[in-house]
């Protein structure tokens, strides 16, 4: 009999697994356990379906369960709940629209990704309220969507409310975003929050920042008709309601399988990918990544290092040796017509971190003379006196997605912001100045941190 | 009376060596001679002027002399061609409209850039032929445009030469390119040139591989009438012929002054821009520039480095010791609806330093599914057994003109190509997919060169 590995979870960390250890191991058993009903598309598509902008979700999916055993020769199962982990027995249990299923492994693999934090406010439970965490979410919210014009309250204003908000805006809602701190996106440091709140105000969403609500109101038939606001005010009527108030690791399987977690409330791995528990092993959203700058493990609920961990763990799960390297912690997010971009850590996670921090702050051109006049703003931080780099962010056109790259890899690198600002970045008009955003903020950041710059001379 | 230092040449080197030394030392006299009329903007922008996307090359300058004085304190000297330099006596001689100037100087910095290879054949003195190096060359083009319908010849198929294709191409000539060698643009290795062929050939351009004229043919009052072939072909009548056969380093003025020129013939210089002659600096397209991946100096014709080593002569001339770092070399031009970027060595160049070279193509997903279906091509070069990464190309659509930086980094950094593989480049679904195209091709690199692949699972 062949060895089998069971995979929970189709996520971007599954499917990089199961792919990576057929690629090296054909006599494999490989078998994915998935909750959902379909096998991807990336979550972080989702938004765009929500929005109109992307066809149905379902239709995006790159894998189905046939086309998955066809030519990959993986088994992958939708709508099977894995309940529960006996390590002893190596085996594990589903649950399936058929009844309940064992499966037996000779290692198993836990990706389950991120789950959506809860907001326990009275009414939570009227028709109408929705989470953005899973497909189905998504699928529901489209299914559920209120005739253009009418109000829609988003509470949460990290990237994936931010994505939300910008889609029901598409759809022609009347969109209010509450959010509890004073600053939106946590990716981003606080001082850079009001470019995208200046955004959001042009096109005609209401933020209320330091804010919140305190519950929900609904009809005598449980529909959600409205939110009730802190103090005195009355309540805000609206005919839908998404809570995206952050998103936290799936453990719950792993945690009773006695699977240990990490100071991040993430599954503690290894290198390897290797949890508490033999044979088992976990990779993804609902696992810790070690950051490179920090050197220590953190929850990263983004898809590129998510699947990054898949491909290590489906190196080990098939015989060879392999580390994660770390993540660098980059992301970039659509904010209506403005690109946001982040890359390592933020100024309170490097504080947070015992770093002494230096921020730099400059503005500069994204175009060359005669081909626009768009900027970008840069912001890098470094630790001070050494001028190590420990993070940046971006923000301004759809060249910022790209861009921030540079930055990803020089961060791996251990680069300080005068070795950042001696690459000689690939330049023609078409495409930008002479000195690209990143070499100006490097540069200024190198003398020390000043708070204004162009693209030079 | 305070210290004076001259420089030769406007270019990017110069205005970035003459920015650098003001902002370290306030009290320097700065003098810029420039023989041309107008101060920058960069060349590379004149074959957009050429194309009709850019307004007059003049008013896209960013300095006058009357600028530059009033908010820099720079000096700047128009229409100043400098002819010799006497070291002895720490002067410089100038011709101006109005005669000869003698500038002494404490310390000099020649910037003179690169000129224009000539092709010396026949009817070379024909009206109607142009080069194209100089701001002057491009405006003498765009001068004598032929109506729109009449046929036109570019000889040389570098990125200078398919740049006045483009730009010709749009002003509606009928263009024909020569190239004497097999493949075009000698920044990618030849195994990619077929895809910039088949975008000229879409876009109406006659392209002739392995073939060049032998001659220009003229009317009787000197105008450019057509272009005599090998063989016994007839003549290819045509009514303008942009001669874009290669440029190299203007050296003139610093051999006159017995400056020595290093083995790429170019100027030698030490990490601090210092020539063999004492006071006497250059930097770049004149000056030798240090590759960071051979270690060796060569002749690198490209405004980033150029501007990086003006930077390292202005810190120098300002008396704070400061090295250049070496040059990774990237490059990117817009071929009609491609983009095209290199950086690092082409396969050539690494075989010509002594690498055993491996190739790794694949073709990737650009865009997220549901976003498009673009797909990039690249090419890594990696060094056979260490895995080091040694250049690489992307060809696709716009986002390779970023995408190509995070390469730069890599390079830069002396990553392998697994170390390249392991970053989490930035992602979200509207700007591409989760497995970056350069993340896809270090993976084929890492396993081994394989001549296939996709964006992974």
């Amino acid at each position: 009999m062949s060895e089998r590995v069971v995979i929970v979870g189709a996520s971007a960390a599954g499917l990089a697994a199961a792919g990576r250890a057929r690629r090296l191991r054909p006599d494999l058993e490989l078998v994915i356990l998935e909750e959902g009903a379909v096998l991807g598309p990336p979550i972080c598509s989702a938004p765009h379906a929500l929005g109109g902008e992307l066809p149905e979700l379902s239709e995006l999916a790159r894998w189905t369960p046939e086309t998955l055993l066809d030519r990959r020769g993986i088994r992958a199962i939708v709508r099977a709940k894995a309940t529960q982990i006996r390590p002893g027995q190596r085996r594990v249990l589903a649950q399936l629209p058929d009844g309940a299923r064992a499966f037996g492994y000779d290692q198993l693999l836990i990706a389950t990704g991120y789950r959506a934090r809860e907001l326990r406010l009275p009414g939570a439970e009227l028709a109408g309220i929705h989470r953005a965490a899973r497909f189905s979410d998504f699928s529901a919210m489209i299914a559920a969507l209120p005739a253009a014009g009418a109000p829609a309250v988003v509470v949460g204003g990290g990237y994936i409310g931010l994505e939300v908000v910008e889609a029901l805006a598409r759809r022609g809602l009347n969109v209010t975003l509450f959010e509890k701190s004073a600053a939106l996106l946590p990716l981003i440091d606080p001082e850079l929050s009001p470019l995208i709140e200046a955004e959001l105000a042009a096109h005609g969403i209401t933020v209320r920042l330091s804010d919140t609500i305190v519950g929900f109101q609904g009809s005598p038939g449980g529909r959600l008709e409205g939110v009730h606001l802190r103090g005195s005010a009355p309540p805000l009527s609206c005919a839908m309601a998404v809570v995206a108030v952050g998103v936290e690791p799936e453990t719950t399987l792993a945690q009773g399988a006695g699977v240990a977690l990490g100071i991040s409330g993430a599954i503690a791995v290894d290198a390897r990918q290797r949890t508490s528990v033999p044979a088992v092993f976990a990779a993804g959203n609902c696992a810790e990544t070690r950051l490179r700058i920090t050197g220590q493990p953190a929850f990263v609920p983004l898809a590129p290092s998510a699947a990054q961990q898949g491909r290590v763990a489906g190196d080990n799960l098939a015989g060879r040796p392999s580390e994660f390297a770390g993540a660098v912690a980059a992301a970039v997010v659509r904010v209506f017509g403005l690109t946001v971009a982040s890359a390592g850590l933020t100024r309170a996670q490097a504080e947070a971190a015992g770093f002494r921090v230096a921020a730099t702050d400059i503005e500069a051109r994204s175009t060359a003379r005669g081909f626009g006049d768009r900027t970008v703003r840069v912001r890098l931080l470094t630790e001070r006196g050494r001028g190590r780099l420990l993070g940046g962010q971006m923000i301004g056109d759809a060249s910022c997605a790209h861009r921030i790259n540079a930055l990803v890899a020089a961060l791996a690198a251990g680069f300080s912001a005068s070795q950042l600002a001696e690459l000689d970045l690939a330049y023609a008009p078409a495409y930008g100045p002479i000195s690209d955003p990143l070499t100006v903020a490097a540069r200024a950041a190198a003398r020390g941190g000043s708070k204004s710059g162009g693209n030079g001379d």
